[in-house]
């Protein structure tokens, strides 16, 4: 067997526990995100058993920060109050050590939003979760675990490499499933004790129960609301049947 | 039979009366909220029969006031702009005589939300809606209806007393659906002739509908929309069926 | 066959091969809406086959108009800022001249809102979509599209004149179907070479998705969802069998 694949090889049984974990743990995840995802972002997250809360705020955000166990920063819209909330935020982050997971939606789209999500990144986020033309643009440091989604996505952390082949193309179409799985990531790293394994695990979640999700559901909105039916619901043996990761 | 079982004796049948009336009705309520739960609260309160109305602008938030026949407060996301919003609100409220709710959500999280809770308290709202750790924190006058949510929600107006023991858990997993209960007794305390019949009723026909709706519901996503749906068609024999209040 | 109705007789199948052509081109529709309905207008737009984007930040807002195929504008909330987006907005559409659709929600309600609404309106948008309220108070050119909403949508451009019948209800009960509507006219103008017949197309496939959607819809949350599904599936064929234009 390839040394990439001993990483995955157990990761339908660790996403099983972790999942485990997260529902009895309930982590809080605070979540910097735009205001059109916010909502599913929340139920997603009440669906696995965290607790999420959403102010972007300046007034506010850093005792949100505070009281959480992880953070999720979406680029999401930027503008000048927003970019001050990320940095309130990521200054109680700091202080507080809790870890993050940085999502630069969109970072391709502009040289400023680059040049933004550059600076988050260097500001040292647990996670850095991408599609492959923003992961282009981003110098990543290697003690950065990298999820890059796509067709199968890939989670790698220095030498360690899993790939997961889980999910369905109508998570494209039901705006903020991607948003979500940056904060389900932050939820897993609030969690357990490696967040390369807790990342991987995360999007093994996510893909499992979109296809399961996809099984039921008559068109894209239904699809949505089984997604997060299915999230509150998966098994352990649901996992170990549906994972297709190497 | 004890004096505070008194006042719930005839709550399914008030509750359904109301709940017709609003139907018939249509009262506009005005909802300051934060943005995650707008179009939960908003589609809630269509499904009732009541005009939701959202505008948290500092430009159009009084003419949207004047206009509608109750007022809900939810303390939501609090920067300035939205105190603002809030303070201009309650002065068209009071200068038209239009009743408002007041959910003073997460006072309990810092001081100066607390102050903030506390001062509007002191501007008169019809009722007060909170959990036990917001109460705890607020003085409340003796001409407020007082909501108390928990495992059995608690509804008092000096020396009445209505205990509602409907609901369920998935309620906490639908972000939203407590705002929507504050808009929901908006809607019934603008139609209703006694304010604390009303906020009992609004209480007892929302979980009532939780308790319908979680016995179709896949997951908590399905149980919000059912939620909503089993609002819109919700019975007078529904309500007598399944009340359990005191 | 009177006049009228020769502009109706062949919209069914048109209105189809508009929607495919959506489904295969995948216009872009960058959307100025309120924070309530973004969500709903993203996920429409999404089933339909379009691509949406949503933000009205001042500093970014030009940078998606140039990549859109068309825009939607939407009075929604209207503040100072807000209004500078819109400006920036239709300054970068006419640059390069990308057609837009004018919703002037609510412009009945205050008579700055008119002015407002006049005001865009003489920016020209190729259509204007407006309630019979709406309509009344604005001066329209006869080069402009307008599509009139109410029990039967008419829809004119100067001699041309389409009438539609298709709908339910529970639109108006699903806070931000009407904006959808006005999101899927801009679909349908980016990609048609006929607007008249693209906004009337639109309102068809609109009303006949709705009417499909109520067969098997609960109450109004999942006629929400179902509306959705049905516009993500919906068939030439369906389109012929439930229309009712002239």
């Amino acid at each position: 067997m390839s040394a990439p694949r001993s990483y995955a090889q157990d990761l339908p049984r660790q996403a099983a526990d972790l999942l485990d974990r997260v529902r009895t743990g309930s982590p809080r995840v605070h979540c910097l995100m735009n205001t059109v995802v916010q909502k599913l972002v929340a139920d997603g997250l009440s669906a696995i058993g965290a607790v999420p809360s959403m102010t972007s705020s300046v007034e506010e955000v850093q005792a949100f920060v505070r009281k959480a166990d992880a953070l999720v920063v979406n680029l999401g819209t930027l503008d000048a109050q927003r970019r001050e909330a990320v940095g309130l935020a990521l200054d109680t982050a700091a202080e507080v050590e809790k870890p993050w997971v940085l999502d630069p939606a969109h970072c391709d789209y502009s040289p400023l939003r680059a040049a933004f999500a550059q600076e988050l990144l260097a500001r040292g986020p647990a996670i850095l979760r991408a599609n492959a033309a923003e992961h282009l643009l981003l110098e990543v440091p290697s003690d950065i675990v990298g999820v890059r989604t796509g067709e199968e996505d890939r989670i790698d952390l220095s030498a360690r490499t899993a790939m997961i082949g889980n999910g369905h193309p109508f998570m494209a179409k039901v705006t903020g499933t991607g948003c979500l799985s940056g904060a389900v990531i932050a939820a897993f790293v609030a969690i357990g004790d490696d967040r390369f394994i807790a990342a991987a695990s995360a999007m093994l979640v996510m893909g499992v129960a979109a296809e399961i999700a996809a099984r039921t559901m008559r068109g894209p909105a239904s699809f949505g609301i089984e997604l997060l039916d299915v999230l509150y619901r998966l098994s352990a043996q649901d996992i170990a049947q549906v994972a297709r990761c190497r």
